[in-house]
């Protein structure tokens, strides 16, 4: 017990900072603390899958930040107008659950499923990525530094030749004129606020070119990537005990951004640093915590609201439902089930709370819950190297998603650390983010198989029964879809993005006109590759039982083989290899009980045979499947 | 015959390349690239063994820099006092070769090698990091910058406040008085002339904090060591055709380089580039091309030289007979034999040229040795995924070395390109060829077992018959040897590091005392690891044969299985694996027609099988010996 408490303290760490990092990237007011704690903790409490974790999504914001534009257009209060849109949308969601909306779901197929999730992925990559170029926007290097002129660099303030009305205007308020103030005393934030000019050869357009920060960001982002994608792998290494390795590859994220925040430290490069809220106010302290649903706006907006609240409750639904059905994927293995109606009223009565007290709106993330349920896997002991270890099932409980949320609450008292952490370590922990999640989409797989040549290619299910270039056509068809979405997300149309994301649904029930149902049961499933397989070793197994019972009364030494129907395959230049697993006893053997001892014996020799020696450098080698071998056998023992 | 030459091709700018850095590295007058030039032509053109590479060596480095330490504290002429030294160590190397000298190479065995080769990658690493380090010292950063206070930084030249007399000196010289300087005008470069002080905020101690170089260069070196790497490995991938694979392995470094230098000239940061010396002169113009070895010195230096020409000449024997046994080794395939005696007369007869005309001193380069070897390998081509090439032979020919020295002569009119190549890029190329070369050293395989559980333990033939505690002793023996030559290599008494080189094979020969014969045959043997094993393997296989002669009068059927000495063993947890190889058909089965005709088959039909599905994700897998299998099989069939 106390052991289990200790594995799950590397995921608690895990995911508190897979969250924290999400969400202080995208805003770090009080507000988005207080609400996901507050949102989180209600959610893990209640919810029917506690598995899934909340946060404010890319599609969410992109609703926000329309919906901001247009009240400044035309003259509305926001977060007045927000209120009711998110009281319309958590009414519209209650009635979604009422009426049995969730069965839906069973439309999301791993077309819909992998397309967004993959989307999300780029989302998370794209943004990393992106946020790393700002860096090299605010932190402005000079390109052509000539280092014999250095003595001649310098950048200083100087008085505006021709000061604007909104300059004058501002010199007026703070009652100065240009004569007042020192320009050559003052520091680079001043003369911004006095719209002083930036004169000096180390000027770039918007102030003195900054030094070092930039490269340093670069260097910071790029070794968190590789450090914590290193320090992950660790488990598979051979050094060390199990024990040790499993260790630092549980907590290898924590340990990277521990390692980073010291080595920044040490070097002192002024990087930009993580910023924490230091008091529990609102960020406007004009406004109370409570917001009313019509302040100054005109009192047909309260109905007016019930429009873009449907917008806005596709796009919640589709976000909520999508990460759910991704995370009770039948290879999951869960037990204790799903609760989609359940899930989606937390959300939505969490959703009017938070619109009336102005809080950000807050629906099951992808790449975080994928990151969540993959940190909770509980996989079996492997004594013998090269041995798999099996995957058992996921550690189903409420904890650790409680103690994220109730910890995300608490970092408000931890201002004095936080404020060490620099932001490229945790786009860096983005990035990383973004690219392991997308490991495990099938859609990738596929991406990859166009630079694939056909004998390189890897022995997928779907490519022994689908036609390449079907499985091809299928593909572009998901990555059309893909890119049309990235299109309309960041176009001007982005209003429609929730209606896009269920047009997916639409597109794959299309896609039954130039597909066969048995080609689609193979490209679109939920049911996962191994399980496939071995169902088709079987199958083919058993027919070939059958067709060996026919021949049965032939009283010659027959030979049989497993997989006889690859047999016309030829192969060049592979002299060397031999694989004995072919040659097979006769079913008089099989059935002499000396056999059965003999065959369990020598089983056991083999296999620490090639477990003590893994590593021969020169001879040739061959990966060979002995799973069918051993259906095989039990099947010729069972005759 | 074409595709040969432009696969030669890739191996030239290779070799160029390899020979370019480490030369730069070095020292980069236009001696250096005249003295390579001429030494390398004519050691390729009448060596015995063209494939080695002349470069000047760490160890003939260090003396020449103790060499000269001596000749300034006593007032001697250092490169008459070379001149004589370089012709008597020339007499003696042709002495040398006259008494058959070159057969004491037989003393130099794997432990002798490992140790050297293992000290000179070392040297290749910490060189790299160490000119990085350098850097460091040269671009000084602002480690604790205020980028607030940016506005305020600068740093000018001001007139010293109290003027040593040396710098009056300086001023008189060029009739000058402080007054006469403005000193507030002065670049970088002329405020050090006139032995100025710089004064402000952004002045380090040596100058102004120079912005950005240093990062740069950081990420400049680290992507470069990344990229060349990961396209060196290129080979392995699944993506691209084999041909597109291999010829991106094959430029691996001159691809990372191009690229590199593309980028830094895009981004613009003045990083140190390569510099080349561009006309074709000794680079003290007072000197010509003909040094005298007597000079201004006393006449009894030309005796005296006899003394330290002893020592210089160990070390230059002991520097090219070890990379000479290195490349000569068995497991290289060589057919066209060595030439210690001629390489040896090469070596010593240039060396007195070079030493007349006062140039660098050439033997054989490890590090550059090794790498050519290994782009001159030829390897079988495998038509099947996971079928590891095998080693056929080296191409053994006298034009790569010729080519590399060539160009390298040549090299002197291609400054105009060879100026935009970033210095820190060559380092990284530098740890890289360190790190890779690390790799084929056992003894690097042998420290490795120290960190590693017994299970995880590779197959290592020495293993198998040494106790694992002989075999750390032996590893902390060659560990301490190395460590102690680093020391001597590093501290005052380098004078002596040629006589500790030799000293390796007086430990060698001790440790006979301690081990037995046996043992050292395992461990310390020239035979490569896999010829040993299947060796290994074959002797079992007879003693288990004869045992089973033994008993062949029994009637009853018989299951042989190969590796039967392992059969104690237990193994848990691995229940599903089996390896049907262990279940072998009775001698009666393989003597008839049909047997052999159906095991032909089915080989076929399995390595097809194994070749289009690599890749099975949760199927339990093992990798598994199949030569031996053959040998048996064969064994068997030709009972």
């Amino acid at each position: 017990k106390c052991c289990l408490l200790l594995d799950c303290l590397a995921l608690y760490v895990y995911d508190v900072l897979l969250l924290f990092i999400s969400f202080f990237l995208k805003q770090s007011a009080i507000e988005s603390l207080f609400g996901a704690s507050l949102t989180g903790i209600a959610y893990s409490l209640f919810a029917g899958q506690p598995l899934t974790i909340l946060g404010s999504t890319g599609p969410v914001l992109v609703f926000e930040k329309i919906l901001f534009k247009f009240c400044r257009d035309y003259q509305l209060s926001y977060l007045s107008l927000r209120t009711s849109i998110g009281l319309w949308t958590s009414f519209l969601c209650i009635v979604l659950v009422a009426t049995d909306a969730s069965s839906l779901v069973c439309y999301i197929t791993r077309f819909t499923e992998e397309a967004f999730a993959a989307l999300i992925c780029i989302i998370f990559i794209y943004e990393a990525l992106e946020k790393l170029f700002h860096l090299g926007e605010v932190y402005a290097f000079n390109m052509h530094n000539n280092l014999d002129e250095l003595t001649h660099y310098s950048c200083v303030c100087v008085e505006p030749p021709n000061p604007s009305n909104e300059t004058l205007k501002i010199w007026k308020e703070k009652n100065l004129t240009a004569d007042d103030i020192f320009w050559g005393n003052l520091t680079v934030s001043e003369c911004k606020t006095f719209h002083g000019v930036f004169v000096g050869s180390a000027c770039s357009l918007h102030g003195p070119y900054i030094p070092d920060v930039l490269f340093w960001c670069v260097i910071l982002f790029f070794t968190t990537f590789f450090l914590s994608s290193f320090l992950k792998q660790f488990k598979t290494k051979r050094y060390f005990p199990t024990k040790v390795r499993s260790t630092i590859s549980d907590f290898a994220v924590f340990l990277t951004i521990v390692i980073m925040v010291a080595i920044d430290y040490l070097v002192g490069v002024p990087s930009p640093k993580l910023h924490v809220p230091e008091k529990f106010e609102p960020t406007d302290p004009s406004r109370g915590w409570i917001i009313s649903p019509l302040g100054e706006n005109p009192w047909w907006t309260l109905l007016i609201a019930a429009i873009p609240a449907l917008l806005c409750t596709i796009l919640i639904f589709m976000d909520q439902q999508i990460t759910a059905v991704i995370i009770n994927r039948k290879e999951h293995k869960l037990k204790k089930g799903a609760g989609y109606h359940l899930d989606l009223l937390m959300v939505g009565v969490m959703l009017g709370v938070c619109s009336v007290m102005g809080l950000p709106w807050f629906v099951a993330a992808t790449v975080l819950s994928i990151s969540h349920v993959n940190s909770l896997k509980v996989e079996s002991e492997c004594s013998a190297p090269g041995e798999q270890p099996k995957f058992l099932g996921i550690r189903e409980q409420r904890v650790t998603g409680l103690m994220i949320f109730v910890l995300m609450g608490l970092s408000v008292f931890m201002t004095s650390v936080l404020k060490f952490i620099p932001m490229p370590v945790l786009y860096g922990v983005f990035l990383y983010m973004g690219v392991s999640s997308l490991k495990g989409i099938q859609f990738f797989d596929r991406i990859k198989l166009f630079g694939m040549p056909a004998k390189h290619q890897p022995d997928l299910i779907y490519l022994r029964y689908v036609p390449l270039w079907k499985v091809h056509i299928f593909t572009v068809i998901q990555l059309t879809c893909l890119v049309l979405l990235w299109v309309i997300k960041a176009s001007a149309a982005a209003v429609v993005f929730p209606m896009m994301v269920l047009a997916l649904v639409f597109v794959r029930k299309l896609m039954d006109l130039c597909f066969t149902k048995r080609e689609l049961s193979w490209l679109d499933d939920l049911m996962p590759e191994s399980k496939k397989k071995k169902e088709d070793d079987k199958k083919k197994k058993e027919k070939e039982e059958a067709e060996r019972m026919l021949q049965a009364d032939d009283d010659t030494v027959h030979l049989p083989f497993e997989g006889g129907s690859l047999l016309q395959i030829p192969v060049k230049a592979l002299k060397y290899s031999v694989d004995p697993s072919v040659v097979n006893i006769s079913d008089e053997m099989a059935k002499t009980a000396q056999w059965k001892a003999l065959s369990m014996n020598t089983e056991n020799a083999k296999v620490t045979r090639s477990s003590t020696s893994p590593e021969k450098p020169v001879s040739v080698k061959i990966n060979f499947e002995d799973e069918p071998a051993k259906k095989y056998m039990d099947a010729e023992t069972s005759l």
